[in-house]
């Protein structure tokens, strides 16, 4: 999906290029259910909810002018698997997974898509594999000190993962030339999971 | 879908980041016809039937070896709305949409995914045009002068077109570090098409 | 040199690292005759000016502002050996072969660094051919037509010519953070010359 | 100085650009004192040599077959400013500062460039501002481990520094075609020093 479709008011959003790729990595299947961690406008959740059947989202983002985003990004797309979580991760872990957001199930996530982690990447990423040693993660860096996280993670665990870059660049038309304008690079880190269950299961 | 599922023998494919890229690009929408023009392994061709349904494809591709690909692909895929055609583009385009694949009925393309084109980017989409003059098209190319192509034709004929430059590089593990490795940068134009239709009707 | 040195105004200035490259491409030597051509805010004369002995440099550039920045920039860095030519390339080209700048004789130019030919590539490119058909040429490109033209060039003379992208991401400091920003990529062409005379003779 | 210039034997070497991008980030200025730590086919050396008079540098290359590497280049270009300390960082830093390598008189550094440090990067980095808390340094990274180690050094003293990524592409010459070809990318930290000597002083 294009930026331009999102409401985004001053909320950062992870540009269209950056989010197919993230997408993809995250290998969703029907039924899966996936929480969307540090949400921004929603961005990822909606498209996700709009590709994948049977998918059910929760989109934690604790910061109010954001979560209003997602709900309305929702509203537009005409979403309705995704429960808006205005609330701080790791904290609302145990309580989304055992008694679930308000007037939805509780369910186990299956993957897990990290935009913004407030420094808490460790913490964030223990909680979820205590929750589902098998969760498939993805996440999203633009910080050096998020990708160095990431990595003491993926090292301290021994977790094969994989971490591309993604620089991408986009021409601008001006004055009947396209003029390459670069964006910023978005570091991709990914494990856990099982393709299997998406193409032969 | 990861490069490692697909069976590839010496046949050259778009790497996962740069196909999810120009999947998202396409904005395939349930019911539209794709011709994937330049095939190659398929990879296009099965990544989009599985992602879209009710989508039909015409993976057009002259070399025989890279055709065998393709239906090797799809079957592993259990993926059956892809017809291989293998033709040379454009010279096959009117029998395709007049009479259609063998076994299967002609039909207007509303999608084309362009990854290669044997030099000859002007016939094949002045062609597609004529056939749909609002089909949506993605051609992804490595070469400088199939992106001056691309160029001429979009500045010709007064297209607003997106034109990205995508280029992802992968971390390698080896001696406990991950060594960031270069992948060679693809290039993305899209234009054409109605993206309303993916998402609000 | 750090791209905050120069006095810029608002003449778009080669990045630091773009320029690094560029003037690593251009294989200048001791006595060479450098043309600066789209010359800007003088950032390429001034570093070529510092790192070269004995070179001499026409800063051709026709935009006034501009060309009071070079001044500037030179002055600020105590070189001399750089005339502004206030002119238009090619048009410029003869007389200043021939007669010189004001107060300096003419010289053959060894080398033509191009940041700049408002649409002209290819005139300036024969130009300067037909001046010295053995001249070192560097090119610096952030328009997809720019590339195009400079390949359509370097096809059509057979040239054996360097294409690369330079593409650099930066990192800012932000709430105790380092954030990669993307810069913009730039294309550097570079043929001719020989490189022998730099190191070997 | 183009890459194929360098004698290589099976030893790695920063490629051309990501080289003229260091050198320029270094900022040497004539009678300053260089450290080539793990230097490699001593690329950087030979070409800081050429380019920077009376510039005094230290080769430190433990792996007896780089080091050779070193000695040849140095004699291909017939440099000699260079003592090729054939033992590992930081060990040999005391002595190389005060007694200096064979033959040379021993002399505080005012620049460093690390090429390679086997995972002793604050060591080293510790030792150099021991020696000289003023000294310039430069890193080439490509191991996402190696940037974490540098931005946390950083980080933890507070150093102003500045980090870039280097992607560059190259173009490939095949069928009459520039298929681009990327290279790895390169991670380049640089703190310390003061450019004004560089320039006004």
């Amino acid at each position: 999906m294009r930026d331009e479709w999102f409401i985004r008011g001053n909320v950062p959003m992870t540009k269209s290029e950056a989010r197919a790729v993230s997408l993809s990595k995250l290998e969703l299947y029907p039924g899966c259910v996936l929480w969307d961690i540090g949400a921004g406008t929603g961005s990822v959740s909606v498209e996700a909810a709009l590709s994948c059947p049977d998918i059910r989202i929760a989109a934690i983002e604790f910061r109010p002018e954001a979560a209003g985003l997602i709900r309305q990004n929702c509203e537009k797309a005409g979403v309705n698997c995704v429960a808006v979580v205005e609330e701080k991760a790791p904290e609302c872990f145990t309580g989304l997974y055992t008694e679930g957001a308000p007037g939805r199930e509780g369910a186990r996530p299956t993957h897990a898509f990290i935009g913004g982690t407030s420094g808490r990447m460790r913490e964030i990423l223990d909680a979820l594999h205590e929750i589902n040693p098998g969760i498939r993660v993805v996440i999203n860096m633009i910080a050096l000190e998020s990708l160095s996280q990431a990595l003491e993670y993926i090292n301290k665990r021994g977790i094969p993962a994989e971490v591309v870059s993604v620089q991408i660049a986009r021409a601008e038309a001006a004055a009947g030339l396209h003029l390459m304008k670069g964006q910023n690079p978005v570091y991709v880190a990914s494990f856990g999971g099982d393709e299997r269950r998406d193409r032969d299961g």
